[in-house]
């Protein structure tokens, strides 16, 4: 039995068998094969080998032709090692008596040659390993063939395990065969994250290097909520995880009375609590948890996971999937956030790198960069908008002229789409994410112009404190807490109440439930959490009053260090709620 | 001819051979041999070509001990390239009959087919290209040999052309041979250009993809004035070059006289003008330019370009250096600034991957977890300081924490040297950089507690914005003139005013000559600027009166949007200064 640790980001347990992810972008089937299609796998592997070796008698031939050196020499060795009979002999060995998939037998036997290799340390050692992978990568191209499966058609229920998931991988995990997952790098406020609780799946991020320690297959534990991670659990502790998940549950069933209960404080406060979603399938989960709305829908699902540009067909249905899902009540679509941590593959190819992509050409820049993608999907939103309390928000709006363009687009679209007889809503609110500082800074102005702004605490934070979200080296001062952020907000909450317009707080602190009596006390009236969390932070609102609420920030704001309010709002929550379980 | 623009970074204006740097670390001589020593310039590709042989026998032997399988076969196919006649006669024939260096003839053989594999744009063939590549490097080791020349053992005078240089090489070119160089990639306030300007070599970056047009030998201009590059010029731009040169050479020469004047406005109001250094050696170039004292003083030079942790007399010695070549003058010593795009070999194995290094642990944070490295540059400096006028400065403090721990380092330090008797500064000035937007929201805090402020704007603008100072595709939105950048440093100078701490400038955008009467008129009275930068700042602020730049900052204070700054600021510098040659 071993155990980690990691980051918990999205809560609950799950009980399974470990599905590993290679790091070379094949899933490596580490599995066993009954006995008695051995014979069967034994002739699916020599086909495969077949093949091979006859790509690489291709590959030679077209050198030869092309080039007309003696480089084929290269391909000759090549074709060797693919035909070395000690190296199949090895590979059939652990087919035929251990049961290993061809696939798992290939795999192991040439990474094992490749880390001998490696283990002789020099460079030229180290590229010669190279050659190995690449043969590996050949035979499980073939073995596989069309059937390489791909995380979203998984069959069975697994617990998926890996490095690291980049969001669209994470986007194409299946909740009834995905049990919950666990990488070793990552942090509170990925992405990768965000999507995992959005999923309602267990999952723990930024262990650490632990793939070396499990195998296909072994039995393990993910505990969503304390960050554990369980690989080979004994009996006792399995025990021990059973009366955590049956205290987990009873909680969870408490807070789902809180469904049909106004979000208010006990004063009467009432506090719009809206979700943050992504997928237009969980506008229904916000709906069965009581939410007052969508205070978030990330678009970025429309791009990511997928090879070729969506239609504006692609944006509409999804947008009206989402506002018939949630009739009368407000939706605000946020326009694309892609770069950063979101890029899909061909965009990756268009932009060149940047070596800080979190500080690159990003969200709103992207989309004043590529137009035609920006008024596709505007023209898609205001189509959908028809009948409907719909608002547009811009991601890291960072200057008043960068609004003023994307409005000008949007008057655009609107006259285009007029020309053309098609309806749209000609009142849809158009707002602002507040998430860089230079935007706080410039608030007063931004809220002359912005019909609303959502205060996107990751993003600000990050630029605040000089801390990527996502880089365990920097977590502790990717903080809430600080005094500074606080400052920020108050500053954006100001700017909102001169100018009589409704200002949310839309990241992840609003999830967190102790920061959410600070953000009531401070002036915030609608917050958007994550769909999972809803029940929860309406349990906190419902234990609050405002008059406290106010002296907590009034509290708050009079503290320097982020530690001390971190500490203070943790006691206070306890005190709210004696048994919350986070 | 060929022109180019990329972003002029360090000003002047040069003319010579083009040295290309290989983007392999090799540094391809891409040179000719006198017809003489042909002969003996064989012998050597020869000898080189067996050194080679014998080297992947014995790796085959190696691996055959070492693992036993036939992957020796790979080594074959190596060896059969590197005794390829075909091959070998090509290489011989370039250096027979063009008078090509052995290095140049091998490399430029080899990569021709490298291409032509990459060309059949396959990820297979990509591999061979690989091989090819290899094999390149082995034969270019061989014949460099012990004599492989680094760019700090130049000898005749060149242009270093390369797809980008490291902070590290940059610092190792020598002023005496490089007379300017251009990158492909890099931004304005990359430290890269940053050192390019310390060390007065007309530079360009950012010019974007050209190498293929260039051959090693080829005449090209650098104009790190305006930001040309020309390859292979005609007669007519020569001379159209040396005009501008001309121009160039009166302007400075008429600035060369402001050495002995004093740096104040027209009114009288005294400006302290500081040289930001990196070398010791630069203390000196301040010093003949008429500076003031050296309001930044870098020290990670200490750690690049080397293998081995400086020790305490490595920093001792540099810090004396510079102290006694600027006697009575204030120097103010940053403590390390590494991370980001500053990272020795060394510090690179020790910290894992982050995706965005601007926003991972560095500068203090890394000192502050590397106790022992950040302990012996406290000594040094501590001991360095005796009877001397003294600050150290923290970068990137983001929390008064941060700057309490550091201060109690300090004191331990202090301790440590008091109970063995040595002697330092007790009274030294501890002051922070201003350059993460969290510290300015917390500037009133943080003045009661440091005892200087220095704005470090090519960072604050940088979180502040959210735009990489060193990516091209964000470069419009790292600007100074920003109205939130405006605010921020408004913040911090009120911060100062009302505590009574000294306050200075030392990014970019002090040394820019636009932007120095704003600062002024915002009550800024010290500024630290490039040495290469001071004539021309002492000629700004002599040509200013201190009702002006307050009539200006007032101005720029009721501006929106950061063009209208920007051009506001232009017009009134060519108003102040009509003939200033930016």
């Amino acid at each position: 039995m071993i155990t980690k640790n990691g980051i918990a980001v999205s809560p609950g347990i799950a009980v399974g068998d470990a599905l590993v992810i290679g790091t070379e972008d094949f899933r490596i089937p580490q599995r066993f094969i009954p006995r008695r299609i051995v014979d069967q796998e034994l002739e699916r592997l020599h086909q495969a080998l077949e093949n091979v070796s006859a790509e690489i008698l291709e590959n030679e031939r077209l050198a030869n032709e092309a080039i007309g050196l003696q480089y084929g020499a290269i391909f000759a060795a090549h074709l060797q090692m693919a035909q070395d009979p000690k190296l199949i002999s090895e590979v059939e060995l652990l087919i035929r008596d251990r049961c290993y998939s061809p696939e798992f037998a290939s795999s192991r036997t040439l990474r094992k040659y490749a880390r001998q290799f490696q283990a002789l340390g020099n460079a030229y050692f180290a590229e010669r390993a190279a050659d190995i992978y690449d043969l590996e990568k050949r035979i499980l191209r073939h073995l596989l063939g069309e059937q390489r499966e791909s995380l979203a058609e998984l069959t069975q229920p697994v617990i998926v395990v890996a490095h690291n998931l980049t969001p669209s991988e994470t986007a194409g995990l299946k909740k009834d065969v995905v049990l919950g997952f666990v990488t070793e790098v990552g942090g509170r406020t990925s992405h990768t994250a965000i999507l995992a609780a959005a999923l309602e799946i267990p999952a723990i991020v930024g262990i650490g290097p632990f793939i070396a320690d499990i195998s296909g297959g072994d039995t393990v534990v993910v505990d969503g909520t304390s960050g554990e991670f369980i690989i080979d659990p004994d009996d006792d502790t399995l025990l021990r995880i059973n009366e955590v998940r049956q205290k987990y549950k009873s909680v969870s069933d408490r807070r789902s009375q809180m469904r049909d209960l106004v979000s208010e404080t006990r004063d009467g406060q009432r506090i719009f609590l809206m979700g943050n979603i992504e997928f237009p399938q969980e506008a229904e989960q916000c709906e069965q948890k009581g939410a007052d709305g969508i205070g978030l829908y990330r678009t970025e699902f429309l791009y990511l996971g997928r090879d070729t540009i969506p239609t504006e067909e692609d944006h509409y249905n999804a947008y009206r999937e989402v506002i018939e899902g949630f009739p009368n009540q407000p939706i605000t679509i946020r326009t694309l956030d892609l770069g950063a941590d979101k890029i899909p593959g061909w965009i990756r190819r268009q932009y060149s790198d940047d070596s800080n992509p979190a500080l690159g050409l990003r969200s709103i820049r992207m989309s004043l960069h590529d137009m035609d993608m920006f008024k596709t999907q505007l023209r898609a939103v205001l189509r959908a908008s028809v009948g409907a309390q719909v608002g547009i928000m811009f991601p890291l709006v960072s200057s008043l002229l960068e609004f003023r363009q994307a409005r000008l687009i949007v008057r655009e679209v609107m006259e285009d789409l007029e020309e053309l007889n098609i309806p749209f809503n000609a009142d849809i609110a158009l707002g602002i994410m507040v998430e860089v500082p230079a935007t706080v800074l410039m608030a007063k102005e931004f809220a002359r112009e912005v019909d609303f702004f959502s205060i996107g605490t990751n993003d600000l934070i990050q630029y605040t404190l000089a801390a990527d979200r996502s880089d365990p080296q920097v977590a502790k001062w990717h903080n809430a807490a600080d005094p500074s952020i606080i400052r920020m907000i108050a500053m954006v909450i100001e700017a909102a109440k001169n100018e009589n317009i409704p200002v949310s707080v839309c990241g992840q602190m609003s999830s967190d439930p102790k920061c959410v009596p600070l953000l009531i006390g401070m002036g915030i009236r609608q917050i958007s959490v994550s769909p999972h969390a809803i029940p929860e932070i309406k349990e906190v609102i419902r234990h609050l009053t405002l008059e406290k609420a106010e002296a907590m920030a009034k509290y708050v704001k009079s503290q320097e260090l982020a530690r001390d309010i971190e500490s203070y709002l943790n006691r206070e929550l306890r005190k709210l709620v004696p048994d919350n379980s986070q």
